[in-house]
C-alpha cells in the first residue's frame, strides 16, 4: 500500500470511508468488490454520481432534493391541494412518498430546533414554511415530525407560530402495523390504549 | 420518488445498494449525505471512481491490484528477495503490507480450493505459482492462508506441488498480540500450547 502506482486506489478507499457507516475495513472491502466489478459497477457508479454531483439541488419551496430549483411534487400543479406535510429530512419525505398515500405537498426542515446546537427557526425555514401557508392558500399542515423530544418541541414551536391560521394535525401515535404488544415500548402501548378506538 | 427528474438520484440509490455492507436504507443515507456534502465528497469521490476505474489492474505476475500490468511490488527488484508469500486475497496482501513486516514477493490465489464451486488450482493460478517458483529463483514460500478448513487444505495442496523445490513454512499459530485467553477459542490454545517456547 507504501507503493506510489497505487495512490488512486488508496484516495478512493479513503473517500469511500468518509460515507456514513463505513469505516477504512469495509471501504476497502467494497473497493475491492468495485475493482472486481469494475464494468458492471464501477464505471456506472463514477458516471452516476458525476450527474448527481452535476444536477442534483435543493427545492427552493420546500427544500427536498432533485434536479430543478423547484421540486417535481412543488411543480406538480395536482399536488397544490392545499395540505402540507411537514417533515425533518429529506429521507422523511421519501419515506412519506413511499408509502404513497399523501396527495400534498412538503416543507423538509433539514433538522429540529436546538439550542445547544443553535440551530433557530431561520435555519429550518419555519418562516418560510408561515409564508408558504398564506401564499399557497394552505388548509392544513400536518406535522410529521419524529415522535422524539426534538422532533416534539420542534412541533409545538411550528404549532404555535401557525395558530389560528390554519388546521393543524399529527400523525397518529399507537401499535405499528405488524407489531406485538411484547415487543413495544410503554410509550407506545400507553399511547395507542389512549387513542383507543371502537372495534 | 416516482417523479421523473429525480430518477438519477434514484439510480445513484440502486447502484450503492449493490456494494457490500450497503442495503437500500443505507444507500439512501449515504446518497443524502453525498448530496449535502456535493464539493467536499461527492465529486471526487466521482472522479476518484472514474481514475480506478480507468487505471485499475491485476497484476499478471501475482495477482495483486494495481495500476499496471506489473505491480509495483513485483516490478521493485529489492522485493525480489526469494520469498514468496501465499494469500487468499487481495484484502490479506494489504493486511500483510499494513504490518510492514514482509519484504519478498506476494501470490494471490483470488480464492481456496473448492469442489462445490468447481475452483479448482487452474483458477487460483497455482500452476502460475509452480513456474515462478523456478523462474525467480525462490528459496522459501510462506503459506499464509486462513486458519479454515478450505485454507488449510488449499495449503496442502501447495505444499504437495511444491514438495522438495523450495523451502515452505506457514505463519505461527498462538494467542494474538493483545489477547485475553478467557476469550480465545479451545483450537487457539491448544495450539499456542504445542508451540510452546522458552521463556
Amino acid at each position: 500500500m507504501s507503493d506510489n502506482s497505487i495512490s488512486d486506489i488508496e484516495n478512493l478507499i479513503a473517500l469511500m470511508a468518509k460515507l456514513p457507516g463505513m469505516g477504512p475495513r469495509s471501504a476497502r472491502r467494497a473497493v475491492l468488490h468495485l475493482i472486481r466489478k469494475r464494468g458492471l459497477l464501477l464505471t456506472p457508479l463514477a458516471d452516476s454520481m458525476s450527474q448527481v454531483a452535476a444536477t442534483a439541488r435543493e427545492c427552493l419551496n420546500c427544500g427536498n432534493v432533485g434536479t430543478s430549483d423547484i421540486c417535481g411534487i412543488c411543480s406538480d400543479e395536482a399536488r397544490g391541494n392545499g395540505e402540507i406535510c411537514v417533515v425533518e429530512t429529506v429521507s422523511d419525505l421519501w419515506a412519506m412518498e413511499r408509502a404513497a398515500v399523501f396527495k400534498g405537498r412538503y416543507h423538509v426542515l433539514g433538522g429540529t430546533l436546538s439550542a445547544l446546537d443553535a440551530v433557530g427557526p431561520e435555519d429550518l425555514g419555519i418562516p418560510r414554511l408561515v409564508d408558504r401557508v398564506v401564499g399557497e392558500s394552505v388548509r392544513e399542515v400536518i406535522l410529521a415530525l419524529n415522535a422524539t423530544v426534538d422532533g416534539q418541541t420542534t412541533a409545538h414551536y411550528i404549532a404555535d407560530q401557525l395558530e389560528g391560521q390554519v388546521q393543524l394535525t399529527s400523525l397518529a401515535q399507537g401499535v405499528p402495523i405488524g407489531g406485538e404488544l411484547d415487543y413495544l415500548d410503554d410509550g407506545t402501548i400507553t399511547a395507542a390504549l389512549k387513542a383507543r378506538k371502537t372495534f
